[in-house]
């Protein structure tokens, strides 16, 4: 399981979540609340004639939308989250594209008596089950019976 | 310089950008947008009670943020973000924080007769000048003469 | 007369509000703004092959814009909003929708020197005049010559 | 327990929600996409002078959080909200204050082959335990084996 | 009158406002809306040590809000909004001030047979009744019996 | 050039800005943001049987628009934004239009010792690269050597 406390998480634990649409207010709130106006997510006009043919979200916007989705699946043991490592944008998403992720345990790390690093991979996936970010992340997470 | 074609990109070069605060808006939004409703950054009853004593911003908050403080100052020659590496979050941001990034090329890599690979070190500060983040980017850079 | 002071509130009298679409955009929003992330408002390949063959808008999203719509139309009598009885969702609203409300007054009660309630029903209809949601609500409303 | 099919579903079954604080932000944006712009809600200067001595949240604003925090413990038995029932709002919210649910199941109804009614009584409060909304909700859940 | 059709409105009618208050959340979002991150409106630090001591709302976003308020005077006999006239921002607005709006008709122009302009001028002012912003606005006016 | 001490200014010297799509986000937003819940901005089925025949976005979100994408071509040198001049809304903005903004100067007046009074004008353009607003613009802005 990925949920309980650090001596029960197991390597190889996956858990699936749910889906959300990557909309046009997704990514216009989010060109707002980071101040990222950049042409290739806000101007329909020039991305149309760009690379992709039209508009696509912000990596960064994918990424907190893991956050988002993982949320949901959080262990309640989780004391912090360290980072993340080889973040990756495999494939452009559109707006309209709908993305799912796929979270498994790849390693245990830096065990003391108290806590532990889980290390996760992270996989989000379009509506065609195409890896559009791979990432990896660590979280900290506690042992049973400490005071959290 | 940062911003031109890869073969005019210098390893050590800095710039600075403008700051930021990151507010009660930031956040409120931020949950929603990504469905990210963990205590920590929306209960301030409980985050009183907890290890920071108030809400905190989330730390892709931040590095959404960094996405958009470096937008003033992107280059035209940039193809595509690759990706981020060690993302890590140093220290806690409260609502009502400022923060500022300083962005330097770290090295240059892959080039190839039509481009190459810029790494860049990103590193968050707050208001009292203390890291909240630090990470390494990389971007694909056009070189010059390339039909980008 | 809807919006007089209590005395003059007469049962059976109507306003029709203006017109409002509800749209992708107030439907992501409201996802965000309360938490309720359910498939059939924010994923839109999982509504493609549901119950309703798309995105649906919140009840609660609908029964909230009738407090708007009803906002242009509000008593500067009444003193508080005491409440709604039978709420009911009687059909699907989906994304670009556009609804108007019907307020009648069906009844007055527990009249006293300074005050009484007005019964208002609550009809919110789509753009081919289906109803969308039916509803009760309760307003404390103050009478001539109180001190409001 | 409150989340399975119609059979497992107890009557007196309780849950309790996280917390979220209900912001300035909340607020101005529900005036915004609902567009109740009354007062009370939205000018600091009247709802001073007002009398709740500040600005509050709207009724329907709490009632949507509600939607939002039983996202998170609905059932994915539950196949249609049917509505709500004498919703009242029994204390005034400021802003600032954090507020929890408590859902317990009241009654089972209207039971067919395939499915029934669930009615939960909401029982939202304050940071200080107060109850600020009570109402009661209907959910139409599928039985074990039905074809959802 | 300020309502009817061009007739009907007397040059030297007025109509007072609803208050606002300009919150953090408005200047945040009308940053984001816009693109405008000038650090005057979103950096409080800078702000601090800047003229004014403190972040100030957006004079677009005041002008902006002028629009809003007007919205629940607007006459059905409106044709279109020509535009505006002698803009000036002339005091700071913070962030927690309440702005209303005084809006009068001060002339009458370019009467046809079927319509005419109506200008009228713009009087913004704060919880301590001091102007902060005032323009001319012209709208164009149907006159009566004339299809709309 | 635009962006200098008010001495390096030049009469007719221009910027042409980014493009940026008005999307039913914006308007949707904006109506909130402002409380102009006008039916030709959020009411789509009244819009497409209006004069447009569709929705449009409203005249001050255009303008508003204008002051961010002049954001990122703003002079460091500039004291204060002194108003705006003859703003007019020539031609109606669909919800899906890309407009980007032309500025040059026209003229520079009120000298003093410290600083002077730069005229622009601005022209908005959509994507078939017709006008639909124009206005002028005033800014103090400093001379070199003073303190700004």
């Amino acid at each position: 399981m990925l949920t309980g406390p650090f001596e029960d998480v197991e390597v190889g634990a996956e858990v699936s979540t749910r889906g959300v649409t990557v909309t046009e207010t997704h990514v216009v709130q989010f060109s707002g609340l980071t101040g990222d106006q950049a042409w290739l997510h806000v101007d329909a006009a020039a991305a149309e004639a760009g690379p992709f043919g039209a508009r696509v979200a912000h990596g960064l916007l994918l990424l907190s939308m893991c956050g988002g989705l993982m949320y949901e699946h959080s262990s309640e043991w989780a004391l912090a989250n360290y980072g993340y490592d080889r973040v990756r944008f495999t494939a452009p998403v559109f707006l309209g594209d709908t993305v799912h992720l796929g979270v498994s345990c790849s390693a245990k790390e830096r065990e003391t008596a108290d806590n532990g690093v889980v290390c996760l991979a992270l996989d989000l996936r379009n509506q065609r089950d195409e890896p559009v970010l791979v990432a990896q992340q660590r979280v900290l997470v506690a042992k049973r019976g400490t005071d959290r």
